[in-house]
């Protein structure tokens, strides 16, 4: 009988934000590894700043990167996944919205075939955007929107439902895995059952986490409203220099994610109100749509017939990188081992495309690791 | 664009144990009922006295009931739809294990033929079983074995996908779901969406959740000792009066639930080690084939050689109920609404079977919430 | 060397809100006692509507009871000992403000000599109080306010300084704790400690507690306004047919508390706003001055002016009990003992007067904890 | 009336370990500071390897420095304040207790008058330690040993009896809390107090807290067994290069610590059952008299006669500091608010000697705060 389950390879995945998530799936698929998940925070626990997957608006709109020239094939790949995950009928379209996305320029595109992959790419002729303050070039596409609370937690129960472990706890150097297992955080007696590799996932977390503790990383905050407006089936971004400005999510759900800013290296946990309200200035400009259709049916709506719409407000720290993504491998000794060496992958940093560059990054993950464990 | 969802119905389900998501996974497939599961433990969480569905065995061995009539049928109506769950290359195969399975009885079996619609179902000649002490007749049949750690979480990545919701929290007295709705444990400022129904499946919780109080629902504990055995892909249970008294239960992972115990009224929250000891030294008995094939080949076993098997000693309480499952409608009249009244619908004190009568049970549930919505 | 503590006795209290760790202290005053605490929830854990005793506006201002005729002489003796605590240069002064209090009565005071036991305790003429409407009659006296975010954990500190040990956990039945010890909640190795008697001080969850199960205890709803005013330094009642109805309690920290709501068996476990706006209304009318000086120094203030003051909207539930508190002692069999029997005293239901009666309290329930030790 | 709380001006301490809060309390002692404690873990939780105080050995017995000559003098002043609070009658004196103490050198004490300050001290003369392996030198005195898990407590206490409140967070820089005050952890609506100053004690967290990420700050482990043996009423090191090896501290509670291991940069966050063995062996040899005396009655003493005293095996990290204790002032800007500058007071990196040092240290970050608030 061949169902016994073969445990060859544990791995251990620290972290479990969407990259986390995404990344222990991918592993899984491989024959012969065993995988658990290590993480502080978990996409069932209340929203955290500590967690930065909660605070996604969630779309698909790749954005090109000079310092990172990966990074369109890693969103390119990732669209395909989710493109495929989206489709009518399809186990998860439950966690996407299909929806026409429209791209505003106010500065010059300098690399306008960048998203002609996208289904249904259009550039729009430049009387249909007279009305959007100071665009210069629109152009039109099919994407997905990710809803991004019930994409976590499906991630989650898939690499449950194949067999992955969970286990919460807070690494504060990644010998204590290496030397110890996740036995460290459970009191189970169960005999500790070796790690063959780490891979990690920590995003923001990777700057203060003893083994890795890389600079490079570090916050880009952001801040937006939700809405309830279930009106509003199609997104929309104002796009400048270094990416979108303001940004219109819609979500399955009838919920609307209205953003943004983008500032390194602010550390403010919580949203400032003052922000708030010129978020929901910026992006009733570019989308007066946002007011409900029985008070645009009467009058020229203002910030104020928002504020009834007011799901929730928030703010998240884009893990971002000097460098761009980190996709590398390392050997380490493990304590107390006599020269025991474990493979330790790196995939973290996602900034602001965590989502949209989570399969692809994935899939390089595996590749090191597969790399990794040969060489070893 | 018809992708707007419906939010024509909304109910409530009260737990998250295999009664919960089952229940709210069949009321999501009825047209416009939107649903949100509320329960102070999940299945993603450590495993809990408080929550029973993480302590199971998980076989589906039909017994019959004097007491709830009903049963048999339910039982049936499970195992169909478990026994297509389970199919190979099924989706959701990796959360059973098909093994056969046998079933000793000490004392004289009064309804031969309860389980003959079971697949390969064989009555044992009466020289087969011999070595087990006392037994008196043995059936044998396939069954489906659930792997509880991973189903669970299936199900509610289902619940999930599907555009489910779910929220942690205590509920003191149900009519603070009636009157609030599942906001009062979220800070959000979302507009709190109305509760059309609410069905309770709270397990052992429905004796203290107020305006139930059922006092009828009491703890049946039971002990058990998780073994890792992957060699063992067979069933077997020994049967006395009321049930079966020790059994063995193969999981997929290659890990063996031997039990076990069944006292009412035991509140005692943690494994007893004496009682541990003996449900090992009785599953040896009936089983000696737990010990691994290394040590069977050079001796006769010992409760010694299982011990450095044992992955985890765990107990839970059986939620039953005198008279049997409570399902079963009422009108609640919603606090300070001027005379709004809402239909609650039971489901819960499913005893010792709750795995293998939840398809069963959420259909009855879901039958009474659309008759109540009519009534209404 | 006297010096080794000694363990004679290992007593459990089961709560650690007021009344737990006063009753907690209480005991550990008698020698060769050991006490350790039990609970859900502390009092360093966020306010949670399963802890009353964080809601409390907190003053002393003791009211007749016809169904409880000890409650008069609790309350007597814990204003003893507060009067003491709050001494200028005492210890716990910062968790008391001294105060004057005034009692506006708008039925009939038919207990009038009831309070004169007060410092500085006077009727007022009438003609003082015409402002206020509806009043017939009315006394003033100093007492002593509570500053319970304070005071709560000042109790605790004081219980570990003295050697007490608190362990959080959730107990389903009180045989789980007199079979098991407080070790069925920790993992540590150490030799577990005998309990020879339980003190159950569960507040609202003695009505569900096992082997408690009280129906007799039930919320009685108190919903309040945290303003900061700090230059209100007295506090007023209005009262009514059964108790006081508007309430204004200052803290020595400098917020005051506007109450309030006495709803028996509402269960709604958030703030209503159309109550809070009541309450506002309602302590404007009885206290002007809670509008800043500086709003008062230009206009009649209403309730807008109170809003930029409002701290926190709250709402706890006072465990009433019909009959009053339960004060006794029961001896209850430790399942598994072979007959040994463990005292049991019940010190619970202490409505809405749980802090001004709180050493009363403790002291007979330690008067019954030792008859029952002599007993047994 | 002058009970009003002055609020002159608002301090900020972050950490509550035995340095936060005795530099906490100290601050308060100051007139016209009001001080907040905000912290992760707190000494009413349990035990955490993220909090060092818990698992202080806890007595004071000074050792030279080289790379830090203040730490003498802070010592001095802390034993000092210890001695006065451990008085017999004194209100602290439950958490002390007062003992002979015997350092075994078995390498050349350099600074042989280093502890001649001490209470009783003498030096041994040669012929009383040739049972101690290796001893070349050997001295006693009378020192405090501190009742950790009494003393903590009891400072929090004294600090909230005193008005000062507590708040629960998690600082990732400390720019979000001269920005945001400690509203951000709180959901309470009260106006945002301004922080006038903070004060840095995280212990080992000042090594990844953003703003500080002090890389000389690192971790050196330590090991401990607590044995509960209440006939030891005395204390014994065994002093090698740079520090005891092996040492025996004796509790007021009756429980011993036997100590120990001091390994740099080790980060393996439980004990190590190997590790545990050999202390165990080592405290026997240094201390025979750790046996029960039931045992050493009938015979020589052996490591599995210590076995059945185990309370609990346990491990720190010293938050070491290359450099010694950072006790110094810096002026922040405060994010978004045109040029405020906050003064922010460091006092970390106390290694292993954090207890014996606290009350020296606070007394120097009050007058660097002090100065601070004059240069401002
Ligand atoms: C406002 C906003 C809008 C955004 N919009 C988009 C968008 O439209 N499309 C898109 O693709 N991306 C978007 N992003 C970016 C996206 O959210 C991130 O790139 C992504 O969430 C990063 O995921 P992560 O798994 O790396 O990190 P996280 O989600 O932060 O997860 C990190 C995990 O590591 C764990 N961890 C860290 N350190 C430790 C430790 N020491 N021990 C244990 N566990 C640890 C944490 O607990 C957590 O589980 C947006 C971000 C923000 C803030
Ligand atoms: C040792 C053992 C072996 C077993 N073997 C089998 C077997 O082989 N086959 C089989 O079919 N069954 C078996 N069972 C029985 C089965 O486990 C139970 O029937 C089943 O788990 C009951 O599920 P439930 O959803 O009703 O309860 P639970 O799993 O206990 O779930 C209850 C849910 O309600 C929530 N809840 C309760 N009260 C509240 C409240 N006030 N507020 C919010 N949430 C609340 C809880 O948090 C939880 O989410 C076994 C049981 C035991 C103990
Ligand atoms: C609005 C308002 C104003 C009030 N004003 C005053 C006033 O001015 N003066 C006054 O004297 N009183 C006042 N009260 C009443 C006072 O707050 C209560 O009488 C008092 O807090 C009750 O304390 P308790 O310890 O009994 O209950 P609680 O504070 O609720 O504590 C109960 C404890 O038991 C624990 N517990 C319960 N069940 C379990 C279990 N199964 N397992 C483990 N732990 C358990 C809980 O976790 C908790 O620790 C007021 C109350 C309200 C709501
Ligand atoms: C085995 C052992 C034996 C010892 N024996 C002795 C002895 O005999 N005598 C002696 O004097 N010393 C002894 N020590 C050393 C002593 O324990 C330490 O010096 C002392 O506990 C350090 O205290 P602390 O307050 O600096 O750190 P901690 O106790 O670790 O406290 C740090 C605090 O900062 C908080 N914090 C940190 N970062 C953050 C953040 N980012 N956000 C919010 N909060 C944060 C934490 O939550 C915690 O509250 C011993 C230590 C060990 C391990």
């Amino acid at each position: 009988m061949s169902q016994i389950e073969q445990h060859d390879t544990h791995v251990v995945v620290l972290g479990a934000g969407v990259i986390g998530l995404t990344t222990a799936l991918k592993i899984q698929e491989e024959a012969g590894y065993t995988v658990t998940i290590v993480a502080e925070t978990l996409p069932t626990d209340p929203k955290s700043i500590k967690y930065t997957s909660h605070w996604a608006g969630g779309h698909h709109v790749s954005m090109p990167s000079e310092s990172d020239p990966r990074k369109a094939d890693l969103e390119k790949e990732t669209f395909k996944v989710m493109w495929d995950l989206s489709a009518p009928g399809g186990e998860a379209e439950g966690c996407f919205l299909r929806a026409p996305q429209t791209e505003y320029n106010i500065v010059e595109d300098k690399t306008p075939d960048y998203l002609t992959f996208m289904p249904d790419f259009k550039r729009l002729p430049s009387d249909s955007f007279v009305s959007v303050l100071g665009a210069i070039s629109a152009t039109t596409f099919t994407t997905v929107n990710i809803n991004t609370p019930v994409y976590l937690p499906w991630l989650l129960s898939r690499f449950l439902a194949r067999g992955g472990t969970i286990v919460r706890g807070s690494v504060q150097h990644i010998s204590q895995i290496l030397e110890g297992g996740t036995q460290i955080f459970t009191p189970s007696r169960r005999a500790s059952q070796q790690v063959d590799a780490l891979v990690v996932c920590a995003g923001l977390g990777a700057r203060t986490l003893g083994g890795v503790e890389d600079k490079h990383v570090h916050p880009v905050r952001g801040q937006t409203v939700i809405l309830r407006a279930p009106w509003i089936r199609f997104g929309r971004s104002v796009v400048g220099e270094g990416g979108s400005i303001t940004y219109i999510i819609p979500r399955r759900s009838g919920d609307v994610i209205v953003g943004g800013t983008r500032v390194a290296n602010d550390w403010y946990p919580v949203p400032r109100p003052e922000t708030a309200q010129d978020i929901l200035q910026r992006g009733l400009a570019v989308c007066p749509e946002l007011a409900s259709p029985e008070v645009r049916a009467v009058r020229n709506s203002t910030v104020e017939d928002l504020q009834a719409l007011i799901v929730e407000e928030g703010c998240g720290f884009r893990p971002a990188r000097t460098g761009g993504i980190r996709l590398e491998a390392e050997l380490f000794d493990v304590p107390g081992s006599q020269g025991r060496k474990v493979p330790v992958v790196h995939n973290y940093g996602h900034g602001g495309y965590g989502f949209q560059s989570s399969w692809g990054s994935a899939n390089v993950a595996l590749e090191l690791l597969k790399q990794a464990g040969e060489r070893k």
